[in-house]
């Protein structure tokens, strides 16, 4: 409490200093403006419905990559260009799974990304199941040898999304666990919050995290597919499963990095970066994921270009990631190529949360520059976020500038809901309240705004 | 408003003359009991974890059967047995749609009840769009050969259900006008009020309406794919569609209905019948379509069996009907069997609506009994459902004794949220409230006792 309060306090000091009352109300009617419009909704719609699902490496998502230039192009912006990169790409197959005994009944399942074929003639045994990932880690090799693994972890629902980091865990691991123990395969319960019968895929090994070990077949499976087994389990012994997948995994193909400017005025090469991740899971038509945050960072910018009196000091980037979700691989590439002039990123964010409404603002810069970033978030704190602590990632594909020194601030999104839908064959435009989008457009015009016609440092 | 008080004044009147003050406080002890029990639960747990879906004439529905014989026997029923009937089988087969031009993307579709295959290559051609079953009857000719037809008809959401009734239609007949009009298949928006991405399956003509037509290859799409075929039939002309359906119709499978009784002492040839159905679609767990109803009543059941004293003037009959879905078959298996005996069937009643509260009390009796057989509902009014009218259907099972003059009544629940769920893979326990269930309980067993000892009649 005391910590708040100190912290409110410098924050009032501070604006006083930086911001001028001008620029305040500047970037209120920006907002203003931003929340009467539609722009970022009739992107997300568009991209879902004219391209759909686009998953990374493959035509759908070249097409996503074709429609950005060109929406970015008819909307004015400058500089619109294509940054490719290449990377392995990993195309889902069939998927099945069954309970064999006692009770015959088919499961719904979705292939975890990078997961290995069981070859078409799928694989059978008794489940060993696990409440978790470490109690896999720590169960001897003779109680999983030639079965089939099950790990039956809860997700917790939240609004900052802690849940997922904690769940994700055993997505990005139970294979490479399963294969040490000589597992057939393995199956989680979804990460994800959602009673509805959806299997929630997502990616195992990052892509940028290579390692020798490929991992058993894997799989999640829908919330009341595990209850199920799970009731079944806790009645019998002897449980026996069936799993057919057959993904691919092909060596090459191209991805890409989809980049826009509004040109700085007075420091053009100062930069404020604003992202968004293009490619989605293949199973749903990504508008939550990340359709949302494309709309958003497109609309925000196209807001400050129509708008901005005699346009703003620095140059603003967009940048449209390929390939986030199978490991950030365009975050990658957009740090390598760009590292000469990391230093000159003056503040960056990604949108990657949904369409849900922003209730708090993080910064994630130097400790000394924290009020001076906070002043960033003014107009969105006046709507009734709160100031939120100095430990925004700015979102997953801001990991490399992070790590690069980049500062961050995170418009953090409310995501109660997000997991339900996501990375499920239910994210879909209808999901989306065009309101709540156009919210976070106006959050994203004034902390952008700000950022880019002021002449603070946050590092 | 003049009616309605007229009739509560006449059922004031009724409730003095026929049912004792000493058998409502009995129906509502008992209906107290119900209410404090879980056993229905139990019950819908038991079939849809151990059975699951259980498909008409399949080797799950016999499963299913096997269940209840045994389920009914432990419980302390007479006369448990299988009641058996022939029927044509039809299985699921491979279900794809895509869109192929001019935006490429998987569609999520399910085939109905019925349909027949495409061919292991499938079938592709333009869309020919329509509102309405009523619009593509209309059309000439032209307009819909070598085309894949789409019917696009919003479902009403309604509480009772009446939305269901409209939108049915088209899932009945859309194939077989589409096949007069030189058609390639059928597409029509799932017939169901949820947005999440779930095609809602259900049969297509009814198995005992026999007619030499066989129809298209036909399939429901999910909501969320509905509205994006409508954005880019919206926006573009040409638009074409693949689809892959190789379901199977097999001549000859077994189903049965399956019969359990609590003999009545003084009238045992006095018949009230309790029914819901055994079978189900094959793609959920057929919790609340119709695990619910056959819970609800075998619960019901039991709790007069080891509550009434001295048993029960009528003998309660519980039948628990084979092969509903496709087409009320063990419906009409039923009244061709018991036709001797129908006459003695006192009066009938179906739980086949989901586990949603009861907010309605119908009857279906002739005219003059009307306020006889609302009594029958006295502790139903009192937990606040109103009094209905007197055109119960009395549940779809119930249609052939119906129209052989049985009486019947409606228990009308709730049905708000059914068709959410309803035919989809997300038709699982989870979705079942057992407060709402035991609250169905007791409104049953309330109703059971009171027509099971009283000595009215209502044809
Ligand atoms: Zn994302
Ligand atoms: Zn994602
Ligand atoms: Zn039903
Ligand atoms: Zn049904």
């Amino acid at each position: 409490m005391v910590t708040l309060l100190l912290v409110a306090a410098s924050m009032s000091t501070a604006i006083a200093q930086t911001i001028s009352p001008q620029m305040q109300e500047k970037a209120a009617q920006l907002a203003g403006e931003a929340l009467a419009d539609d722009l970022a909704y009739r992107l997300v719609e568009s991209l879902t419905t004219e391209v759909g699902p686009r998953l990374a490496g493959t035509e759908a998502e070249k097409r996503a990559r074709q429609w950005a230039v060109r929406k970015l192009s008819a909307l004015g912006f400058a500089n619109v260009r294509v940054e490719p990169f290449e990377l392995p790409v990993w195309v889902r197959g069939l998927e099945e799974a069954a309970i064999t005994a006692p009770f015959p009944q088919p499961l719904v399942i979705a292939a975890l990304g990078g997961s290995t074929s069981t070859g078409p003639d799928g694989v059978e045994g008794e489940v060993a199941a696990f409440t978790s990932l470490a109690d896999l880690a720590a169960a001897p090799v003779s109680a999983v040898q030639g079965k089939i693994v099950f790990i039956d972890e809860v997700m917790t629902r939240t609004q900052d999304g802690s849940g997922y980091s904690v769940a994700a865990v055993k997505r990005r691991n139970a294979a490479y666990t399963a294969q040490q123990k000589g597992a057939l395969a393995v199956l989680i319960r979804s990460v994800g919050t959602s009673s509805h019968r959806f299997a929630h895929t997502g990616q195992m090994r990052r892509l940028t995290d290579s390692a020798a070990d490929t991992g058993v077949p894997a799989a999640a499976l829908s919330a009341p597919d595990a209850d199920q087994l799970q009731r079944i389990l806790r009645a019998h012994d002897g449980v026996r499963l069936r799993i057919l997948l057959t993904p691919e995994q092909r060596p090459a193909g191209t991805s890409g990095n989809v980049v826009a400017e509004i040109p700085g005025t007075e420091a053009a090469g100062e930069i404020v970066l604003i992202g968004a991740h293009l490619d989605s899971w293949d199973q749903g038509t990504g508008a939550i994921d990340d359709g949302a945050g494309v709309g958003i960072v497109i609309a925000a910018a196209r807001h400050l270009l129509v708008a901005g009196p005699g346009g703003l000091r620095r140059t603003v980037r967009i940048v449209l990631f390929g390939a986030e979700e199978v490991g950030l691989v365009g975050a990658k590439a957009y740090a390598q190529r760009h590292a000469q002039t990391l230093s000159q990123h003056i503040i960056a964010s990604e949108s990657d949360f949904g369409a849900g409404r922003i209730w708090r603002f993080d910064t994630g810069v130097d400790e000394a520059r924290v009020a001076a970033a906070q002043e960033l978030g003014v107009w969105i704190r006046q709507m009734g976020a709160g100031p939120g602590d100095n430990n925004a990632t700015g979102g997953p594909d801001m990991k490399y500038l992070r790590e690069a020194g980049v500062p961050v601030v995170g418009l953090r999104q409310n995501g109660w809901d997000y997991f339900d839908l996501h990375h499920t064959p239910n994210d879909t435009l209808d999901k989306i309240d065009p309101q709540d989008l156009a919210h976070n457009v106006a959050a994203w015009v004034s902390f952008v705004y700000l950022a880019a016609n002021g002449g603070e440092y946050y590092r």
